[in-house]
């Protein structure tokens, strides 16, 4: 379970659903970049999640603010 | 038990409830995203949390102000 | 699995498709620089992807809003 | 004892009671997320903690400053 | 395939087509600095590329607007 | 001995006492959070002190002016 | 090919050829410095290059537009 | 003698003795936290101490001006 | 060939010509410092250097301007 | 004597006699704290001293200006 | 020859000639302080030298302008 | 003759002589901190000095301009 580790310092991104049903999928890391986790928010709720070993991009459909690095986006508009 | 060592200075999430019942779910990392921890925080109640090897996203359920390196959200408005 | 650790705090892009149709396409890392992975967007979604032992270039088409460490551009006007 | 060592430059937050009776419950880091120590402050007094290879999660109640890396926030109110 | 771990957080290059046609072609690193992919943008297509252990050169030609970590420079004009 | 090394650059706490028989309690790191040396300061005097592989908190009890990396607080009043 | 994967996050050169006809020269690391590489940029195409472990100078002829680490030079003039 | 050699870059503390008799106390890392240096100061001479393998806290008393990583602070005032 | 990689991030010379004939001089790393390499630059032309293990020193004859780490200077004048 | 390579670069403190007599006296690192080293200097005077394996603090008696990474105090006054 | 590749990093100095005749001196790093390299320059030449293996001191002779890291000074004024 | 290596980018002090006759004396590292070099600077020389692994400390008499890290001192006034 070692090389979880490091894990725990790595870059997150910060989602606020803005409308009931807004959708947060995770999609795999390597060869196939497929869906492997659906979170599905109701308007308010915060989900902060960070990049993993299993997760390389997220896809966020639906009416949210989202903080990163970055800076700021609005998805849904 | 040497692997936690490193794990102190990662990434915290400082969580204040803005009413009762707020609610902080741990979900976990790998493969599997699934629920493994829920705070109840009643109004006034901070939580300040990490990312570790068992933790890599959570949930904010209800009003609450929430700090992190990217800045600050309001969940639940 | 392990090698996959350190990737995960990697650099990142956020896509903001600003009109349905958008298209984001993965390149191999490597000596061939192939697609490997389309995404869809529709208008509004967002989508953040980091490079990756397999994904080293990225290609947008449609119109979106790019961000990134360089800063900030529009795609598809 | 050596795994100890490097701990010692580890995020710390820092707690002033507002009032008598303030509670910091130190959560277990792991699998399961129970509490593990609870300390009880009086008004005025102040309490320094580090996150630790035991502690990965901290829960303040009553009125607090509570002062972190993310800024400042009262509890409580 | 460890050895493409740490690339993935290298250098990149942002480049937007102002007009179609747009050619980015990515040199071999090494002795010999030769083509060994041509990407063809059209009109607002953006494309997003890592030096990598692979490509240790690249050239645009045709109108587009170029953001790396020096800035940003206009080509085509 | 050699494990002490590091352990010379890492966090401190600067305390003034602002009152006659200001108290610093210094907690043991590890599974249990006890109370593992006592330090009485009177007025004016100012107390240094580092986080150990001993030490994972610090109680301060009495008026006192408390200098950290987060900023400063006042204790005791 | 292990020793390539670093490199990729190394310096690297931008050229905005703002004439036909620029000329840049790359020049051998080790004993001897002698050209090993020249590309021909067209009036408005940019060429961005990093040193390697083959290329410890470079030379610009024509007139160019020049960014790298310490500002901008304008060749050619 | 090795392990001596990365303390030197260590946290110091520059203390200047505003009245003569002013004394600061070295307090021993480890288990046991005990006076083992004590160093008298007239007025106006200054001490500049690091923290060491064998020192992890230091007390001031008398009049004196303390300077640090975190600031300055007076003691016997 | 290996010990060539990290080379590649290291300090470099821009130096730009402002008159004919401008000379730069490589001298040898190492007991002798001879000169090992010379540069010839036209007017206008860029030449953009870098220290190497065989490179130690330059030295700028005719007028040129000269950019680095610590700024820019003026030779020939 | 490898192990003395790298103290090279470890803090120093800069000390000016603003008159005559004003004495450096370097501590031993370690167990005990002991005058090892005194340096007198005269009015004018500048002592440029690192810490060192051997030299954990120092004391200055008589009028002088001292810098350091913490700014500047004046001793003897 | 490895142990030369990371010193190409290092500190340099720039000196540019404000008359004929300027020499720098190169020291010998090591218990001997002795010259090892003499270098003339004339009026308006530019000499850019890193501290090496074989130098831990250079000495300016005559009117020159010097730029460091710590800022510029003039010699032979 | 390996471990010079890093040594190269360590502390350097510039020292501008104001007056001739300036004394820049060398002390060496270690239990005994002895004379192990004198440098002699006539008016307008100047004088660029790392620290080594031969010497920890240095010490200016006679008129003169120091720049280091922490700013700037005139000795000799």
């Amino acid at each position: 379970m070692d090389n979880y580790t490091d894990s725990a310092s790595e870059e997150f991104i910060v989602i606020k659903a803005e409308e009931n049903g807004v959708t947060i999928i995770g999609l795999t890391r390597g060869k196939d970049t497929k869906f492997h986790h659906t979170e599905k928010l109701d308007k308010g709720e915060v989900y902060i999640a960070q990049f993993t070993e299993n997760t390389s991009a997220m896809k966020v459909r639906g009416k949210a603010t989202i903080l990163c690095r970055h800076g700021q986006v609005k998805s849904g508009e």
